[in-house]
C-alpha cells in the first residue's frame, strides 16, 4: 500500500508523517518513509538546488523538471522495490504536489503536467493521499517561527492560496483516494485522525496482509 | 540565428565550437556561445549531478529530466534573450542530444521525448545543426587519452554506436536543418568546413543582418 501526505508549507506534514510511521510500526506493519524532493542520494542533490535561495532566477519549467527528476529516481530506486517487498510506503509529498504548486500555483497546464508526471512516475499512483489542509497565512507563520524559510516559501501569499485551493479541488475530483484533515487543529487531534483513517484503509485494502503476516517482508 | 553543434563524445565538438565562435566574432557577428548541460549557474549545478561517477544508480528517466531541467533554464535565461537582441547563438549540444542519447541510445520512445522537449524548450528549434560525425571507438579513445572520462562515457560501445546512428537518422529526416561533417578528418579541415557552411547560412538566413549592422546588438 502506497500512502502520500500532501499539504501547504507549515501544515505539520513532516512531523505527522514521522509519528504516523512510528505508530504503524508499533502495529506490526513494515513501513518505509521517504520525502519529496529527495529521498535518494541523487534526489537530495536535486533538492539542494531547488531550495537554495541563491537560485532565484530558476524558471518555473526548470523547477518542474527538477522535481520530476527527483521523483523519477525515488520511484525506481525506493518506492517500487519497497512495494514489491510488501512494505507500506509513506511518502511526504508526491505527484499531487506538482499539480498543486506548478499547476494551480504557477498556472502551468494541468494536462501537460499529468503527461510529464506519467513519464516521471512510470504511472505509479498512491492508494491513499492524506491532505493536511491549513490556511497559508498560518502555515507560513509557523515555518518562519521555526526558522525553516527557504526559496520555495518566498512566493507571495496569493500563490500559496492558489496551491491550497488546488489541493482541495484535487481531493474533490478523487474522493476515494483523498482524505482531507483540518491541520489547524492541535497536532494530537490531527495525528489521531490520520491513524484512524490509515488503519481503516489497511484493513480494507485488498493487497494488505494482516500485521503479523507483514512483519518481515524481506524474509 | 540559432546554431547547435551535435556529435558523439570525443568528436572534437567543444574545440570546434570555440574556434568557430572566434572566427564569427572576427567577421563582425555578435556571438553567444553556451554548452549543454550547463551554461547557467543552475544548469552547472545540474551538470555536476549528471557527470558525477558516484551517481551510478541514476535511472534513465531521472537522467532525461535532469538534462531537460538544465535545458529549460538555458533557453529562458540565456538563449531566448540573446536571440531577441540579435545575437548569433552557438550551442554545444541541445534537444537533439536527448533524442540521440536517450531515444536511440536508451530506447525511450521518440514521441514521448519530443513531447518532453517541446515543454522544456518552449518549442525553440535551431536554425542550423552541425553534426560532427565520428566512429565511437575513435571518439572514446580520444576522450580517454585527454583524461576527460566521466559517468556518461561509461556506457558500453553498443550504446555509443546507437547514438551515432540516431544522429545520422535525425540528419536524414531534416536535411535542411542539419549539416553532417566527417569529424575523423584533421581538425583544421573540419573547422574550415564548418566556417564555410555557417557563413553561407548567415548570408541566406532571412533574419540575419550584415555583419556591420549586427556589430553592437545591445546598443
Amino acid at each position: 500500500m502506497f500512502i502520500t501526505l500532501e499539504g501547504p508549507e507549515g501544515s505539520g506534514k513532516t512531523t505527522q508523517a514521522r509519528e504516523l510511521a512510528e505508530f504503524l510500526r508499533q502495529q506490526g506493519y513494515a513501513i518505509l518513509t521517504t520525502r519529496e524532493p529527495g529521498g535518494t542520494s541523487i534526489g537530495d542533490q536535486v533538492r539542494a538546488i531547488l531550495t537554495d535561495l541563491q537560485n532565484a532566477t530558476m524558471h518555473p519549467r526548470t523547477e518542474i523538471l527538477l522535481f520530476l527528476a527527483a521523483r523519477a529516481q525515488l520511484v525506481e530506486e525506493v518506492i517500487r522495490p519497497a512495494l514489491a517487498r510488501g512494505y507500506v510506503v509513506l511518502c511526504d509529498r508526491y505527484a499531487d504536489s506538482t499539480l498543486a504548486y506548478q499547476g494551480y500555483g504557477h498556472g502551468v497546464s494541468l494536462e501537460t503536467l499529468r503527461a510529464l508526471l506519467a513519464f516521471a512516475t512510470g504511472g505509479l499512483i498512491p492508494d491513499l493521499t492524506l491532505l493536511l489542509d491549513v490556511d497559508p497565512e498560518v502555515g507560513l507563520q509557523r515555518r518562519r517561527r521555526a526558522g525553516q524559510w527557504n526559496r520555495l516559501d518566498a512566493y507571495d501569499l496569493d500563490f500559496h492560496r492558489r496551491v491550497r485551493q488546488g489541493y482541495l479541488e484535487l481531493a474533490r475530483q478523487e474522493p476515494h483516494r483523498w482524505f482531507v484533515v483540518d491541520a489547524s487543529q492541535p497536532a494530537e487531534v490531527v495525528q489521531s485522525t490520520l491513524r484512524q483513517v490509515v488503519m481503516e484503509r489497511l484493513r480494507l485494502h485488498p493487497a494488505s496482509a494482516t500485521p503479523a503476516e507483514r512483519k518481515d517482508p524481506l524474509a
